[in-house]
């Protein structure tokens, strides 16, 4: 990775900066709103819902929220990861040069970081080495070769991949760089990217939606209204899933000065809220081992991303949900966004319709008005046999019946997709 | 519906028409391309795939197929079946003026045209009644009654639909107009409107790829190479789903005269490719008993739509597809593409990759420079439940060894998603 003392300051500027550099190698995702989701999201949660939690017997919260959701399950290799990928060569080329880079790019990664580095590596034309562990599942294994990287297999503890990294450094890769899934301030410029679009779009469609309300003659949406909301506040937050911080420190930096909050979530199964419970206690959690459905989020904050998400000028609040509510969320976003996302993507969607923390805040902070909100569905790689291993015939009676309160409260409401 | 003697002649100017009255009501659904998928379609069936077809022992043709996927499963209701819906609705308005319509619409479906003329009836705040089989499946009755339909239950016969919808008529609905799902101009001329923006969609995506290809000095696509490629000839075929055959006729009749060539797709399971066989027997197929997992496409053409598509000047040819190809379509659509569509939204696409008939046509007339073809993803109405049923472990380990034949196709090359 490029020597840490080389690296732009983590600032928006910064994040315009990395913005330019990567532009011609990703997607401008889409941004789609869904009225269904925005509907389901402003009426409170049942009585039942909040059983056996801290919320029992309390009046359920009544947030106002309108979504708008980037899609980077759309993104190239369907995952955010290439920003950040794309950025992390960029940046090594300008101060390497195209010489010393040549000798190509090095991770240990089973996910989409492999599958990102892999592509931007032979995009500039260089090699990239990448370990995975041996159980990795064999569809990622291909997936990782289909773009030319050489795989070097591991033992799956994170000791077990370090020394392979070592060891492949000494032999086949010798004269390669390191390039870590998230915790390097390029990394995080990268990813901060999404946001930026994210502002501008989200600033676009508010725009149409009161250009459109004002020809019909109908009552404009509330935040749209005045024509200073629909300025660079129009966005009143965003939320993305937070593993190893990357996107969420990112985003933090992209947004920071311009009045959007910014707030993580992350999987609560096994301890996977690392974040959340290093920011109460005030020291960073440097291990986890969970197994969460929310695979893409079982890492711990690194040291740079920590430094970020733990500065509550950035970061204004993390909230975890759990793995029922994630595969709720994810259901609502296959059956009435129409998109492919991955348990990791719908994590912060699934904060805004199910913990009622957040929702309360939301009540308080937004008032009527409510807020306009941004959700980074951050990836869309699985598979139909994950889908139905997830929701298959085998998937608990419980968690259907659940479901099944879940979608009745969309009921006498229009379902729609806009696409943006 | 609309009196037949008032309905504007099928033609291209009508559908232009068509289209600016519905515009207001319905989404401009997105244009997505896909590199992989356009490999797939580019690489020769295996001898394997062959086998047991009047192919087998052949040389697997190898056409050249870039594709333009229009997501009509990102339209509202997740159908293309609002814009017929919705310029019925238009029409009767014109024809017999708000008074004459006020008693509302009836109509028996237990799909996706339920829900599309339940939304507007619901716009134009006039009451509809829907007949739906009382077999239909809860979430079908639950998402058109949450339209604010009238639901009046009938048995699953055509002709107890039909006796159903003249008790309703003669009681609780009198007055109504009845507004089929297919077999009417104003139907066809409303669902040939996402022909115009496909043209127009791919004219875009076509000059966006040639000043991209002339920015980074690389050679262009070949069909974006000479100017004059870019133009309405750009759009080579387009191939539709075919059930009723509304879309269809109706695609068909937007695009005549412009050089562009129309194809139909069926699945074969049961004798649902009835189009295809009556055009070959000259003689409208009227009934149709089959299962397949297309539910969409389960019913036969009507008397207007066969006019249209039996006529060899406005559809070039109609193709079919087994149940196997149709899911392995379904999961390369999910899993490549990211976006959620249903059984009878990928029939189009299962021909382009599975059908070699339709492929050694498209070899010989496309020759090296290959074409680009529209292909319409009609729906996508269906639940992570259904996915689990199609997909889920007791779906049998042939095709699973099938689906991981055509996966394997697509290896070596880049998996992208390009939002239109």
């Amino acid at each position: 990775m490029a020597d840490i003392t080389t690296c732009p300051p983590l600032t928006r500027e910064s994040v315009r900066a990395a913005h330019e550099r990567i532009k011609p190698y990703i997607h401008l995702t889409p941004v789609l709103t869904n009225r269904t989701l925005d509907d389901i999201a402003s009426t409170p949660q049942s009585a039942e819902a909040l059983r056996s939690t801290q919320f029992e017997g309390e009046e359920p919260a009544s947030p106002k929220i309108r979504f708008f959701f980037k899609c980077e399950n759309l993104q190239r290799v369907g995952a955010f990861k290439v920003r950040g990928a794309f950025h992390a060569l960029t940046r090594l080329r300008e101060v390497k040069g195209r010489e010393g880079l040549k000798k190509g790019v090095i991770t240990h990664s089973s996910g989409n970081h492999a599958q990102a580095l892999s592509l931007a590596a032979r995009t500039f034309r260089i090699p990239a080495h990448i370990v995975m562990p041996t159980i990795s599942t064999p569809s990622k294994i291909a997936a990782t070769r289909s773009y030319g990287a050489h795989i070097h297999f591991s033992g799956s503890t994170s000791s077990e991949r370090e020394a392979a990294v070592a060891t492949v450094l000494a032999s086949d890769a010798q004269g390669a760089t390191l390039v870590p899934p998230y915790d390097h301030p390029d990394i995080m410029l990268g990813q901060g990217t999404m946001a930026l679009e994210l502002e501008a779009q989200v600033h676009g469609l508010l725009v149409e939606r009161r250009v459109h309300a004002e020809l019909q003659g109908q009552t404009p949406v509330a935040a749209a209204e005045k024509e200073e909301d629909v300025g660079s506040g129009a966005l009143d937050a965003v939320i993305t899933p937070c593993g190893g911080g990357g996107m969420l420190s990112g985003v933090a930096t992209a947004l920071a000065g311009t009045g959007t909050k910014i707030f993580g979530a992350e999987p609560e199964f096994e301890g996977a809220d690392d974040a959340k419970r290093g920011v109460e206690r005030r020291e960073r959690i440097e291990s986890v081992k969970s197994l969460t459905i929310a695979d893409g989020l079982r890492t711990p904050l690194g040291v740079h991303t920590w430094e970020v998400i733990s500065d509550e000028e950035k970061v204004q609040g993390l909230y975890s949900v759990s793995e029922e509510q994630i595969k709720a969320a994810m259901r609502l976003v296959l059956e009435r966004m129409k998109v492919v996302v991955e348990p990791s993507a719908v994590v912060g969607l699934a904060v805004c319709l199910f913990n009622e923390e957040f929702r309360k805040m939301v009540e308080t902070e937004a008032g009527d008005e409510g807020w306009n909100v941004g959700v980074v569905l951050s990836g869309g790689n699985t598979t139909v046999d994950a889908i139905s291993k997830l929701f298959g015939a085998d998937a608990s009676e419980k968690e259907k019946e659940r479901q099944e309160g879940v979608m009745s409260m969309g009921g006498g409401k229009v379902a729609e997709n806009i696409a943006g």
